[in-house]
C-alpha cells in the first residue's frame, strides 16, 4: 500500500521545506503547488484564480433580493468554491493512488482519511515565523516585523476557516494529527535529525 | 553535554512505555517512580504523601480566623507542597547532571528548561485511552467505561493544574513543547517504528 504523508502548517513554519526533506529522504513525490495547476487544468479556470479560492472559505451571503444581481453573484462564487473543492478532491485521490507521496496542505488529511495517512502539523512560535519568512519570502523581506506579523496571523486564519469549513474539524488541533512539530527556534535540517536521532 | 529528554502525557496515552523504549533504545537513564522515592528519602515524608503532593495543586483557602487552627492548617499544606516542590527542582538537576536521560512527568520540561531537553508530550482519544487502561491498568480493568472516562478526566485535569499553578503554562499546549505525538488506535512499539520509518 501507499505510504501517504500530509503536512499541515502554519504560514512561515518551515513546514513546506519539512515536507521536501521527507520526500527526498524517503525517495517518494512531493506535492505542494503542483496540485493547484492540476486543478486549474481540470476546470478551465485560472491558476490564479484557484490559488486564491483555494485558500479561502467560501464567503457565505445571502442575498437580499430573489433573482437580483447579487443572487447571480453568489451563485457563481459558491459554484466555482465547490467546483475546485470536488477537482481538489479528485485530484488528491488520483495523486495519493499513483504512488507513495507527500501532500501539503489542501485538506489532504481529511480527504484522504480513507486511505490511513500519516498526518503532520508543522508549527513554531510567531518570532520563528518572522525570522523565517525574512529569510525565505521575496516579498516578506521588505516588510516590518508588524506587518509581518498581520500578514501571518491572516493566512493562518484563512487556513483555519478553510479547513474547517470542509472539514467540521479544529485546524492545528493536534488531536486531528499524528505527529505535532515544533520548528520554533530551529532550522529545518536540524528538526529532521533531532527526530531521527531520538529513535533510531 | 547530556541528552536530556521530557514527556508529558495524558493519563492512559501510553506516554511512560514511549519513554522506556526511547531510553532504551538510546541506552540512556529512565526516571519516574523514582523520582518520588527521592523525593520522599530527601524531605522524611512518607512515599504516599509525596505521590498525593506531586500530582496536585496546592489547595489555596484563605483563614477565617487570623491565628485560629484553619490558619495553622492552611500553613502546614502550602509549607509540605512547597518544599516537595523544591525538592523535586532539586533531584531533577541532580540527575539531569548526573547523565544523559528520560524524565516523564514532575514539570521536568519547565524545571530543566535552561539544560535545552527535547520536550515530548503523548496524548490519545478518549476511546483509546480506556482501551489502554482497561489492559494495562490492575484496578482499571475492572471499572466500568464510564467510571474509566471519568477517572482519566480527573487524573488529567489534576496533572493540567498541578503543571499551570507551577509553570503558568498550558498543560499540553503544544507550542511548549518540540514534538507532540498522537498514540490514538496504536501500539506504543509501532508508535517508535512509524516516526523512525519517516526521517530514517
Amino acid at each position: 500500500m501507499n505510504k501517504i504523508i500530509t503536512i499541515g502548517r502554519e504560514f512561515g513554519s518551515g513546514g513546506r521545506e519539512l515536507g521536501k526533506r521527507i520526500a527526498e529522504k524517503l525517495n517518494i513525490a512531493y506535492y505542494d503547488k503542483e496540485i493547484i495547476t492540476e486543478i486549474a487544468k481540470n476546470t478551465d479556470l485560472a491558476i490564479d484564480y484557484v490559488k486564491q479560492v483555494v485558500e479561502q472559505k467560501p464567503i457565505v451571503y445571502y442575498p437580499i433580493s430573489i433573482g437580483g444581481t447579487l443572487n447571480r453573484d453568489y451563485g457563481f462564487i459558491c459554484d466555482n468554491a465547490s467546483q475546485v473543492y470536488a477537482e481538489q478532491c479528485k485530484v488528491l485521490k488520483e495523486l495519493a493512488s499513483k504512488s507513495s507521496c507527500v501532500i501539503v496542505g489542501r485538506c489532504a488529511d481529511y480527504i484522504l482519511r480513507d486511505m490511513n495517512p500519516y498526518r503532520i502539523f508543522v508549527y513554531s512560535d510567531m518570532e520563528s515565523k518572522i525570522k523565517r519568512c525574512k529569510l525565505k519570502g521575496e516579498v516578506e523581506e521588505n516588510l516590518s516585523d508588524r506587518k509581518l506579523k498581520k500578514m501571518i496571523k491572516s493566512v493562518d486564519n484563512d487556513r483555519s476557516r478553510y479547513y474547517s469549513f470542509y472539514t467540521s474539524q479544529a485546524w492545528g488541533d493536534k488531536l486531528n494529527y499524528d505527529l505535532c512539530i515544533n520548528t520554533s527556534n530551529k532550522e529545518i535540517k536540524d528538526v529532521v535529525e533531532e527526530v531521527l536521532s531520538l529513535f533510531k
